[in-house]
């Protein structure tokens, strides 16, 4: 379900392609590089996520019989729609891991192909990257704070339309550990995880007979509600009660869910009154607006909760619900391209590129990628692509190549990753990064620059395109 | 495509299902409210919108073999499994007609049916209403001061996967007049809309081939995107050049698109450019970070410009990203419910109600709804639901009900109602209310009150549940 299609696009990709067509330019070769320019969340680094759903959805993209009628009638040339029926992507596509981090300028992914096929993916790939990529991050920044405490996905509700399903998959990626959407967790083979809501409390005359039932009837997952009379006075001491009535049948009470008040004293409160009631093994969860501002104010005050339920701000990548990942021309025809700017930052990176990031000898990552010339093989100096002032010696570290063969000839190269093992590979990565590039605030720069190669060819493209 | 399912769900839903079929419960009837707390974008009006979206996805509910047989592994009890195989929803739905504006608190939709199907639905319509209200309402801003200028979506690249779909079904309805998202467009018969990219015009050695080959091969549709290079010095003459020629092959230049700098100040000097160049019929296309503040600008400025691109402000509903829509127990078992709270603003209305909208005795819209009880028939005074000392005397006031039933029994009552037709309602009730609640800061609060009896029963039931 939530698939994808080749028409999920805008319009001008068609156009471009129509012209490319009737001018007999369907074999002109390009390379586009998809890249971003800000981290999201003012943050210091971001978890390259939807690559797998990007690989599938190409792999596997037609024009349907429906589409191709639809275009006609908006006045597209009948030999095009010819090709366009048989149309499918034989490109290539170069690109970093999934769930390894990235950072703003370098080219995450490299797509090669006819001008025309690249074009045709544009849309979906930029959809698909741009969404996932802003979900993971945010997650990981939850997970970063989180320590041993478990996160749970509940955005269902505000997310934006069906944007939860994938939405979901990129919070396992970013380090979430469930979820409350039945339809992500069955088909992605994820935890599915849920408690009760306030209107099942209400149903009763009395919270207590609430409990009960729940325990009797869903024992293998109970998490009882507390908050919605009065938390201290009602709903732990009759969540005890229950606990007890449930040990006295062989069951165990999972925990119980604070969803409103203040989290740091009603849990540090709870835990007390479960702890003297001898129920150390139940849990407590807490929810209500949480993001991970909130969650890492509530782990610095010691509160002892074992899972966190976010809703609203994972779900939207709240607050900049948008990545500002672009796709540009980077060689046409075998010649590198460029794409001049007023302001430098926006001035593109041409040709056919490799990233590298350096480690020093003892194999420690330093805070530093640096892009070169798939062509070459050894660097002396990095130079900033922005300030030309800046410059950085890269001889004495240790280089490792981030953009990998994904898909040749239109096919993926391997089978797919499970969810869990590319989560596990971000969660290695950020654990290998310095603490520095992880603070909320004022987060550590990390240094993106070019190989003097590469440095030189983009200044000979500016120089020669100003004077066009 | 991007269909719903029944499983697209939060897992508690269904356990607490579970629970009320365990208990013997599976006839015990409920009524829910939808309604939200805080006016999107800080504004003073919301566009209602998803309502048929919801309407269609509730009448063809089903739970699918592979969803019972997930549920299954995740422990639900094998009779409750098969109960819902056969699910059906089979309630009564009263609503506000799409594309109307609401306002906080009042009830938007009523549920009322078996506790257990009103819970079933929640998550669905929780998501849906909120996504598309959201960005309907934010469509509407910009329509708003857009004046005679067109609206067209530029948003997928940056919107939240799958989400683009019913966002642009959402913008249509808020005043947008096309799309660039060819799905979209085609399956809700909307108008289709595009341009070129750079990388299009980077592909040639000279832009004015670019603009030739496109007038030649897409003459229907051609708006040439004049900011490559150098807008004034080289895009727009390369424009005129070309529109010319087109002229003397018997077709027309569309427009031209800018993409970057001072939109006010490139679209004054190219309405001259091309307007000197006897092309008066040629149309000044802009984008670039566009949203409802950056439109109202340049409409200020005089900037004259015929068509707006807006992409990632529009189809993420920038900055809020979500509405806070929430679905509340009213009745249960025929006796009114209510949810108390730290804060009075929180604490939900009881029972069975009816909003109308009050009007004076020449039709004048007033800026104010009166919540009620569905039974009630007159009403002399409406008073703030959380302030005692405000309140209002109504009967000089026409009343309008705005509860409509749209779903009876599970069906559907009338056949649905076409984009185009939800758009032009939503135009006319926006044209209708007062300037005051349409501005951008510091906007009139429209008024929203309770009945007498409706108070009176809110109040007696605080001191009611207090005192449990």
């Amino acid at each position: 379900m939530f698939h994808y299609t080749a028409s999920y696009t805008d319009l001008y990709q068609l156009s471009m392609a129509q012209v490319y067509f009737k001018t007999g330019r369907v074999h002109e070769r390009a390379v586009f590089d998809y890249f971003f320019r800000k981290q999201p969340f003012d943050g210091g680094y971001t978890v390259f996520c939807g690559l797998q759903t990007v690989l599938k959805v190409i792999e596997d993209l037609y024009f349907s019989d429906d589409d191709i009628r639809f275009l006609k009638t908006n006045g597209f040339d009948p030999d095009f729609l010819n090709y366009l029926k048989d149309f499918k992507f034989n490109g290539h596509i170069y690109s970093t891991r999934e769930g390894d981090l990235v950072f703003p300028t370098r080219p995450i992914l490299q797509v090669e192909a006819t001008l025309i096929e690249a074009q045709i993916i544009e849309t979906l790939l930029l959809n698909i990257l741009n969404h996932q990529t802003l979900i993971a991050t945010k997650a990981s920044r939850m997970k970063q704070v989180a320590g041993q405490a478990k996160l749970v996905d509940f955005g269902l509700r505000r997310a934006q339309s069906t944007a939860a399903y994938h939405g979901v998959r990129a919070a396992i990626i970013g380090g979430f550990d469930a979820t409350s959407n039945v339809k992500a967790a069955q088909d992605l083979n994820i935890a599915v995880s849920g408690t009760m809501g306030h209107s099942f409390v209400q149903s009763y005359d009395h919270e207590i007979d609430a409990f009960r039932d729940y325990a009797e009837h869903r024992p293998g997952d109970c998490v009882l509600l507390v908050d919605t009379y009065d938390t201290l006075n009602s709903g732990i001491p009759n969540a005890i009660q229950v606990a007890k009535e449930m040990q006295a049948k062989g069951h165990q009470l999972l925990g119980i869910r604070l969803d409103s008040g203040d989290l740091a004293y009603l849990s540090r409160k709870a835990r007390e009154m479960l702890d003297d009631a001898d129920l150390a093994s139940v849990k407590i969860a807490a929810s209500n607006q949480l993001d991970e501002k909130v969650i890492k104010s509530l782990k610095e005050q010691k509160a002892p909760i074992d899972f966190f339920g976010v809703g609203t701000s994972l779900m939207i990548g709240k607050p900049d619900a948008a990545l500002d990942g672009v796709y540009k021309l980077a060689q046409h025809n075998e010649q590198p391209s460029i794409k001049l700017s007023e302001s430098i930052e926006k001035v593109t990176i041409p040709g056919i590129k490799q990233v590298y990031r350096l480690s020093d000898h003892q194999g420690n990552w330093i805070g530093a990628d640096i892009i070169a010339l798939r062509s070459e093989r050894s660097f002396s100096t990095m130079h900033s692509p922005n300030d030309p002032l800046k410059s950085m010696n890269v001889k004495p570290f240790r280089t490792k190549a981030l953009l990998e063969t994904v898909m040749k000839d239109g096919k993926q190269v391997k089978a797919p990753t499970p969810v869990s093992e590319i989560a596990a590979y971000a969660r290695e990565q950020l654990n290998k990064l310095e603490p520095e590039y992880k603070r909320f605030d004022n987060s550590h720069i990390y240094k993106v620059g070019l190989s003097d190669e590469l440095y030189e060819l983009r200044h000979q493209l500016i120089t020669k395109n100003k004077s066009i």
